[in-house]
């Protein structure tokens, strides 16, 4: 019973969806409007998204015309982490690639293109990396695509030499081999991990163009590992003990100084992130991870806790991640990361191919617990309306939110405000500004604007 | 105030580490006892497991005794999926490998080895792989590490060029481009899917060694799609339609019936999956996606929907996928996956590192909706307790156990019997043997057993 269409009514099939000339001619025609500067500027992550990959690669496929039995894409070059295979022209009549030629271990497709963007800074060493977030769906990151913050490049360990070193105000001091860590009891917890960095670059105007730029540096992954309290319990902690330094063992020696409290409340000693081994440029073999708390403070490559009564002042708290205010005081030690949203499509350089249904989606997140509520904005925040949160809600992890929008063709802007279970609004980045003053670098959490202009295109822009 | 300890420092805490010689000391000395045939079986996964990677590279570091600036593993052999870095022997003296180096997509370490293995069929493109459950963490698999099964190969289809027409018993038959259906309303889950044919080898006798071997066509991801019910409305059902075909573009153009209830359901048109496109090896672009059905109906390349009042007997659901009974009659259309659990740690082939402590650990899953509940037995079914279920629990996905045991270095059988919210609960082999006999390959959901042998060696048995 089970047969292709025939000849005859694929050709019936194809014309009646020709008169209807709907979507499909649509996005050409939006796709052949929209002119692009083929040259990558220095300060912008690059502008293909997600959303408008398959558009690049009909266009290249309408140009070409091609009906070659194999065919390749003009300007193709195989992305990062993918294998080239030839394409067959009707993959029905070519075997496929057998099972095992990729070694057991999987690669994304040739046709994928999405990157981290290194933000332009003097060296690739103290650099740091965004998430394409305008090409993200669902709540977890690809651990390719994790945003990364070295200080000194990325450090590579051989985990069978790895140990972690836990001294100071403590009854017996310990070095824990990778073995000694796996032997203990672990939990998984899906948790965003936010650079207190993010959208540094937005305080004063719109300066990057995408949600890559602007939003780039917080992804989520199912992260394991070992509570820190049980470790903290193996090694008994003395009387007065109220801060813990965390070492890395990166070329930067990164330290940070973390209250106790946290140590003890939900700290985790990661060894493994979205189901295998954390990857090398999120601390292999060892992490810490402070649920909510700014990126910095989250230990890489882990090899060393000291227990004190004192914080240790390093550079990383006193030079840098610390908020300077209006008035010339800095506030230090500012570890939560707060409420904060971002609409990921539309976002930023991106056009809209037509007007009509489109679904507004986004990431919303808190480090205070879970996010309640995240409302969107079409009309730059005069009127504002639910968006879906998506099952899993989860505590201190992203959120997707969905929010069904009909275009009408006029300028719009577009706008997401997140409340998370404490109450707790995010405000406009007029609101935050009037608080922080515009010397802070980090914690900026304030409400993103995107405007649609009447010919599709979005851009980034400032209104509160 | 911050500074390293020093070496008088240091000296004295690896003193006390020394004359302590606890967990690390016994992991060796387990090491040590525990030797292996280096040579691998045909018909066995690879035996180095994730809970003993550390140990194996700890014995190459120990045996080679080297203190060279660079190091390597002796037969080091970059694994599928990373990048061979040197390895500096103090890595805080040797600056770290730059931001982009990975073209902006990263690899995992190439001190990590987990592998797809490969099932010894007669051919690698009609044929399976299986997920090494034994190092899985949390609940989410990594993509490249997601089980495989493919009919004829891996499809490698360009997205501008791909399709899916959805036609038969329907007002207006369509043609839907990738980008068409990005433009409709997505939602993303966190979904189990699991092979028909896992744990196959298991029905009359243990077979297979590992829990990869026994367990291993079993996988969580978050999948993104179109709610195929939005598409069904779009083209307007007519009716009497009671089943709809669907179709791959692979080389085996794979076909099943799928009852319309299910596509009205919960049936997703799944593009993105654990938040990036879909895996070339899982249907990239589009795979259909039937929560909790077995797997072989989520068709991969999917490029055909046909709407129609009766199913279409194809050789899928005929000669295959379907279940023997003892007397001699068959089941179709056999969709569900029911509740099932295994334990992956400790699992086949393992040695536990000593007596003392150890966290049982496992997953469980149902297509009924949640798991409830997971008992662990360390006494071969004789008695029961409850394990920890892990947050999140989600519907029809892997839900993570937890289970502290203290072993007395006793021989000893452990099993894990999952329990979902309809009140099932996972059957004995036994049982389940009782009802179906044994000529049926799929559906074998059994309480599976591994022995704890005195010197801490676990098997494969089966014991009910």
């Amino acid at each position: 019973m089970s047969r292709e269409p025939t000849e005859v009514e694929l050709e019936r099939i194809e014309r009646q969806i020709e008169e209807r000339a709907d979507a499909e001619q649509r996005y050409l025609r939006a796709l052949r409007s929209a002119s692009r500067d083929p040259a990558a500027t220095p300060t912008d992550p690059p502008r293909i998204t997600s959303r408008r990959r398959f558009l690049s690669g009909a266009a290249a496929a309408v140009a070409a015309g091609s009906t070659a039995a194999v065919s390749r894409r003009a300007n193709a070059k195989v992305p990062a982490g993918a294998v080239e295979r030839p394409v067959p022209a009707d993959p029905t009549k070519a075997q496929g690639t057998p099972i095992g030629a990729d070694g057991g271990y999987g690669s994304r497709s040739q046709f994928e293109t999405e990157a981290r963007w290194r933000y332009p800074t003097v060296t690739a060493e103290s650099s740091w990396s965004m998430t394409p977030l305008e090409g993200s769906l669902g709540i977890v990151t690809p651990s390719g695509l994790h945003f990364e913050r070295h200080h000194n490049g990325i450090a590579t360990i051989d985990p069978a030499r790895h140990t972690l070193i836990v001294h100071g105000m403590v009854d017996r001091p310990k070095k824990f081999s990778m073995a000694d860590l796996h032997r203990f009891p672990s939990i998984s917890r899906m948790l965003f991990l936010e650079c207190s960095g993010n959208t540094l670059t937005e305080w004063k105007k719109p300066t990057l163009k995408t949600v890559q730029g602007t939003h780039g540096l917080t992804s989520t992954s199912e992260w394991t590992g070992v509570p820190l309290a049980l470790i903290l319990r193996e090694v008994g902690v003395q009387p007065g003990a109220k801060w813990i330094l965390a070492e890395g063992a990166d070329a930067a020696v990164m330290t940070r100084s973390i209250p106790i409290e946290k140590c003890w409340d939900d700290a985790l000693l990661a060894y493994g992130q979205n189901g295998e081994a954390i990857r090398p440029e999120q601390g292999y073999p060892l992490r810490l991870l402070l649920p909510g708390w700014e990126g910095n403070v989250n230990i890489k490559w882990l090899r060393r806790l000291q227990v004190s009564d004192v914080p240790f002042e390093t550079r990383e708290e006193t030079s840098k991640y610390s908020d300077l205010l209006a008035d010339g005081r800095a506030r230090q030690f500012t570890f939560v990361m707060e409420a904060k949203s971002v609409i990921t499509y539309p976002s930023g350089e991106m056009t809209l191919p037509g007007t009509g249904f489109h679904e507004i989606t986004g990431l919303a997140w808190s480090a205070r617990g879970k996010i309640t509520r995240t409302e969107v904005s079409t009309d730059g925040g005069k009127t504002w309306a639910d968006a879906r949160l998506q099952d899993p809600v989860l505590p201190i992890c992203h959120t997707r939110f969905r929010f069904p929008w009909r275009w009408d063709g006029r300028p719009a802007i577009l706008q997401s405000r997140a409340t998370d279970e404490t109450g707790y609004v995010q405000p406009t980045i007029g609101a935050l500004v009037g608080v922080r003053g515009v010397n802070s670098v980090y914690h900026m959490n304030g409400i993103q604007s995107w405007a649609v202009a009447e010919n599709g295109s979005v851009t980034n822009v400032h209104h509160f």
